[in-house]
């Protein structure tokens, strides 16, 4: 029975009800057997209606905006007041986990729920706003309700297509929307307090330390780069070790640089994710090797810096092996800093919740970044097992759910605007 | 001018004829524009035909035996004398150069051609035998001819098929040959005093050492590991570098040691020839990596001993990662040593041309392993441009060639007997 009592129990607290909703949220998918909600597909519209439905019987408006977002405002204790946003997605990758996206938004209509149950008016509205594009899984675009409400979607991704020739505004015309009122949906900075996101971690720190949740200090910022290295291919059996110039040998000591370097820089993590070595044969010394590196850190001028010692050392290990070298970057993003004032108020009530509070930077890019062009942002992170997400095995409890909707209530509570305007 | 007197002059050397003989044979192709001739093809039955032809214009006696070889027997001084035999082989690979193989068999026409035309007689005969059946292309046996003729030929053999379903009994029955005479034309050890096979080197040793020929001192063994680990996938961006269990920066480390290992061991070859990463994303940590790693020796025990301190340096690393290893043999076979004595007659004709002796182990394999079981053997080895061979760019120089022949046929002169038998 002890069972039932605490089901009971999880399925009363805020998180057991946050993770209700996320288990109707997942019902809602285009791929049976799956969680498949691509932008704007039959699913995306489904989970949206629900959503609206499950505002409107809070009696907090909610609707969906030109660009597929849903935005719900739960009103100041008076009228005008400026507005505190907490969002996240509902669109997820193929396969998706029920966590990635979602929590943000049952998080935000949770918060919301509470607050209308006890009545709670605060100096400032809140809106949650559930963006239909972070993945960027069907279109070649992403962020796109994020960058809309920031001011900065790029009208010209309404001409992308899916992979059936839809463009993203026949998409958005089919789903309801008025592609020609997406700039109007941008806000105005004076008019936003802050922007709040709930994510799981995507990663294995705060599993490690221990602990429910994690104060989001940045978003790392990243840096592709595709690495060739041409040697001499030979024969495995006739060419002695000292005439090779063998591209794999090259390459692996230039792994092992690479992780070092890594290893030795605070918050950098640097990954080589593939590798190719040609002719690829058992009995012949690979004459070609391309590999990439991705690397991300929150901080900008420590990223470049690391790059550029790479660079270098990847040159003098082909240098000394007369492998000759291409270093191409691929990708380059820059790293999105959370505010310091909304990463100190979130985590006093982290503290005040009674929990060690550790900050640590997001590897991965979320809905924050774009709106982090409108107004002061901030995240919280919460464990996930195993590190685990974009799977069907991406799993949460429903106790660290929980923490996670005390922390965030209380943040909501005790916020305080940070901006000089 | 000086170009055409100089032609004249190579095309009257040893080294001259030998050209001329490779050229006329490397016209003899199953493909046209390629020089590709597979065991038993009509191309290969039109080169064994003219090299009968042309030991028959010398008066020497010519025939293809039961496994297909062509066998010339140049007489001794005096009748019942033992037999000193020299060969390689006439098969190719597919696209392949002009040299390997043919070029021993050349030799050997070219030195008998030399003997007969200077009337020449020794206390031994010569047998020139043109294997068919070294680069074990076509069917999945090699070394065919020269097993049989050391009485080590595996009669299940003859089942194996082709890749259009021809069994090698079937194809050496088209060819002209008697399956059941095979076992009849293992030769008796007492017979044969020894066997000398003339070949490109496949690699760059001679040819940065500056010298047209070298000593063979061993055939290589060697051993092939097909090597696996397994780690933890994961975001590249998400997961710090402490907490990584990455099976490709576990790999690097490992290349790195199998390199060094081998730098360290005189003799010893390690090349990682193919390696796969899995899943093999730019931005995820693999979790998953597979390689191999062949190494040769002249030194069975030496290699053996190398093989167990890469197991130990792959377990070390793997094990300080958390990383899983799986390491299998895939091959193994034992180095095959030439003669001593036949080095050092090889040797002594080497200086006796003048030239500084370079003794060398072949990293590739040769008829010559398998005779080995038969009678004490030697090789000569002929400088090959950049090492490279198995290609259309094989290369050899005229006046190589004619080094090579003054060297063989001095060899053949002065060989004296070197079994207490």
């Amino acid at each position: 029975m002890f069972g039932s009592v605490h089901v009971t129990l999880a399925a009363g607290s805020l998180g057991g009800r946050v993770m209700a909703r996320l288990e109707e949220l997942a019902a809602l998918t285009d791929e049976p057997g799956a969680l498949t909600r691509l932008y704007l597909s039959p699913a995306h519209r489904r989970a949206a209606d629900s959503l609206i439905g499950w505002f409107r019987e809070l009696g907090v408006a909610a609707s969906i905006d030109a660009i597929g977002n849903v935005v719900a405002r739960y009103e100041a204790a008076t009228s005008g007041a400026p507005t505190l946003i907490i969002g996240s997605h509902i669109d997820t990758v193929r396969n998706a986990g029920k966590y990635d996206g979602n929590l943000g938004v049952a998080a935000g209509l949770v918060a919301v729920e509470e607050l209308a149950r006890r009545g709670e008016r605060l100096p400032f509205a809140i809106e949650i706003v559930a963006f239909g594009d972070e993945e960027g899984v069907r279109f070649p675009v992403t962020l796109s309700g994020s960058r809309a409400l920031a001011g900065a979607f790029d009208p010209t991704s309404l001409d992308q297509r899916d992979e059936d020739g839809v463009t993203l505004r026949e998409a958005l015309i089919a789903f309801g929307c008025d592609p020609d009122g997406i700039a109007a949906i941008a806000r105005r900075p004076a008019d936003v307090l802050g922007f709040l996101e709930v994510h799981i971690e995507q990663g294995p720190v705060l599993e490690t330390e221990r602990l429910p949740v994690g104060i989001v200090t940045a978003i790392n910022g990243a840096t592709r780069l595709a690495v060739e290295m041409r040697g001499v291919a030979g024969h495995a059996g006739t060419v002695p070790m000292a005439l090779r110039r063998d591209a794999l040998a090259c390459a692996a000591e230039g792994l092992v640089a690479v992780e070092e370097l890594a290893r030795g820089d605070e918050g950098l993590v640097a990954t080589v994710g593939r590798i190719e070595a040609r002719p690829g044969a058992v009995n012949v010394i690979p004459g070609e090797v391309r590999f990439t590196i991705d690397l991300r850190s929150p901080d900008d001028a420590r990223r470049r810096a690391a790059v550029a010692r790479i660079r270098e050392r990847l040159a003098a290990i082909a240098a000394a092996r007369d492998v000759a070298l291409d270093i191409a970057t691929t990708h380059e993003a820059g790293a999105c800093a959370c505010d310091p004032a909304i990463i100190a108020q979130v985590e006093q009530a982290v503290v005040r919740h009674g929990l060690r509070p550790l900050r640590l930077a997001s590897g991965a890019g979320h809905d924050t970044m774009a709106v982090a062009a409108l107004c002061p942002v901030g995240m919280l992170f919460v464990r996930c097992a195993g590190g685990v997400s974009h799977s069907p095995a991406e799993k949460i409890t429903a106790a660290d759910a929980d923490v996670a909707m005390r922390v965030l209530l209380d943040t909501i509570r005790h916020f305080r605007p940070v901006r000089a305007d």
